[in-house]
């Protein structure tokens, strides 16, 4: 039961921060996409990309499957907005974003609750012995302020 | 220990998005306080006092104390950016912010783990009933996700 509702509280948060960027990048125009979101910072179109590609990435972190399009890292997350994101116009992107969080959501769902609670790739077993905070759980929780961050700078725009 | 174990993640989530925001804040010059994030849009001083607003009031929805400095809110959180932000020179404002986080930190760490999972003040008992993870827990996860909120935003200051 208390597994269970701490996972609930948790999912709830990153879905609330998954909905309310949806909803935004669905509102905008293909010019939209272009603008930045303060004078010499990212496009939308990047932030879009990047959500997309570091939510791809989860399920791998999470250790429940392969990462969805990997091949967005080098773009998206590794370098800055630049050339290299025309490769992916906004319909590609669009259309991972709905891959990417459908399956996490279908993931998500299947998971027990108890184990959110154990580690994740990303750390060793040794570590996580002497840390048992650093579970899967941890992971949602700061991929969902990650969410926020970056929510903060789209409604700039 | 479950209960224990979630309220630990949940503080050190809080607690990485007030450090991080507390660091920028105390870097930045006078003068930087006046900046806006983007053209147009919110000062970081404005910013600064609306995130202390907020979090002294937190005590009083947590139902652990009185509210801290509410009568900041008519100013930060209720009114736009503007003219009468400066009431508050960036001095006053550092002391409260201080005062107010130092306070949570005792209140929080001084509250037994399960206590977190009671009702907030924000809501009654029959609809935490309906829903239990309307919790005290719940609010300082939302309240997390808004430092980063408006972090995403003074980064591109």
């Amino acid at each position: 039961m208390d597994h269970q509702l701490f996972v609930k509280m948790a999912l709830q948060g990153w879905n609330t921060q998954v909905t309310r960027a949806e909803k935004y990048f669905n509102a905008l125009s293909e010019a939209d996409f272009q603008k930045t979101v303060a004078p010499g910072k990212n496009r939308i179109i990047y932030l879009y990309g990047h959500l997309t590609s570091y939510h791809g990435l989860l399920s791998e972190t999470l250790g429940l499957g392969q990462a969805m399009y990997p091949e967005l890292a080098p773009v998206f997350l590794r370098t800055p907005d630049g050339p290299l994101v025309n490769a992916y116009p906004v319909e590609k992107l669009r259309e991972y974003w709905h891959e990417v969080h459908d399956r996490l959501t279908e993931l998500f769902n299947a998971l027990p609750a108890e184990d959110w609670f154990k580690r994740h790739n990303a750390m060793t077993d040794e570590d996580f012995a002497n840390d048992p905070t650093r579970n899967r759980l941890s992971v949602l929780l700061s991929r969902t302020n990650h969410i926020a961050y970056h929510f903060g700078q789209l409604v700039l725009v």
